[in-house]
């Protein structure tokens, strides 16, 4: 019986991992449809999400059937109590994903994000991909070092956010409202993007050692 | 045994109401600390999620003391995790109105918001005080008649932030960029408000009926 409830705790634990494979590989594909105004993987994109949202309803469903059948003792029912949460911060990011596909293919043809801010926004591309990478590896491997990085992660993350509304915000500003809005909300997906990863590494540090990480 | 575990759980459902009674307070406080550039009601929103946060982490002990020592059957289980998801909604609803209310803050002593859109504001912020009030009674007597009206509302406050940008991406917006970047993010906190109560309701459908609301 411990056994089976081992194995299948494990298998949650690879959804987990197989879903920021996904949400990571959703985000670098989305930051390309953006910024090189690419209809097709912006469709790719949106229509992938659904296989992140299969995955978050399977996690919830094999959950509630552990939770049924097996019994866990205290601090298994701490580990799937929490991995519940990990898969709804997932398929939100899955979802922030997808809202930046969708903003891509709104302007298409054009690029929703004007020539000098891409090097901005294809750096919070990467940093998002980052960020997920080490979430995966932290689930995966209870990867500690890896999820003490992510603060700094997150820290560049809030910079490179900043310097977007810096550059809008600028009395040069050459673009007008509507790429200032465009901007203004992709920003705001990948910040929600690399929170919810964030949080996700968090809750795994919190499990191995019982101490939440405040900020 | 069974009695005990009864109360409890009547005992979390109370709470999960006194938290849509306390983030309805603060939607409505933001609302009005936003357009009348109040910074003492703004403070006040800001300080009050803190008992939000607080009543979001009792939420989840008491749930996990529940399933720890009285082992509830599927059905019980079932509300339990469902209640975890909504007490997680309500604590994010919480952070959105904080959000609104830091805005505020930071274009005290102006109004975040430009005059000719406040009406629409001022709308957007009386749907979501609605949509929270219903979502209280629907966790609090099951009231599916309230819960079918929330996807009007929902879609009430999609047409208000739709109405929104059609205004910030007019030719003639004479207010330049940082008011078009306010109005845009705040437009967002409370649609993302929105979603996440009609989310907490449609989740006591399921677990009433069995039927997934789907949208």
């Amino acid at each position: 019986m411990r056994a089976e409830l081992h194995d299948e705790l494990d298998g949650l634990s690879a959804l987990l991992v197989e879903m920021t494979r996904l949400v990571g590989s959703a985000i670098s594909k989305a930051t390309m449809a953006l910024l090189d105004a690419d209809l097709t993987l912006a469709e790719s994109v949106i229509s992938a999400d659904e296989r992140v949202d299969a995955l978050h309803l399977e996690f919830e469903e094999r959950s509630l059937g552990l939770l049924m059948l097996q019994q866990p003792g205290a601090a298994d029912l701490r580990v799937i109590v929490t991995g519940l949460r990990m898969s709804s911060d997932l398929e939100r990011m899955g979802d922030l994903a997808r809202h930046i596909a969708k903003l891509s293919r709104m302007r298409h043809p054009r690029s929703a994000i004007p020539v000098q801010l891409r090097e901005t926004v294809l750096e919070m591309g990467q940093v998002a991909e980052h960020i997920v990478a080490k979430t995966g590896s932290v689930i995966a491997r209870r990867d500690l070092a890896a999820a003490a990085e992510l603060e700094a992660d997150d820290d560049a993350m809030d910079t490179l956010h900043r310097q977007l509304f810096t550059m809008i915000l600028d009395d040069q500003w050459p673009h007008g409202v509507e790429p200032a809005v465009d901007v203004t909300l992709c920003g705001r997906y990948y910040e929600r993007y690399a929170d919810h990863a964030v949080s996700v590494a968090r809750r795994v540090v919190f499990l191995v050692t019982g101490q939440r990480v405040l900020n």
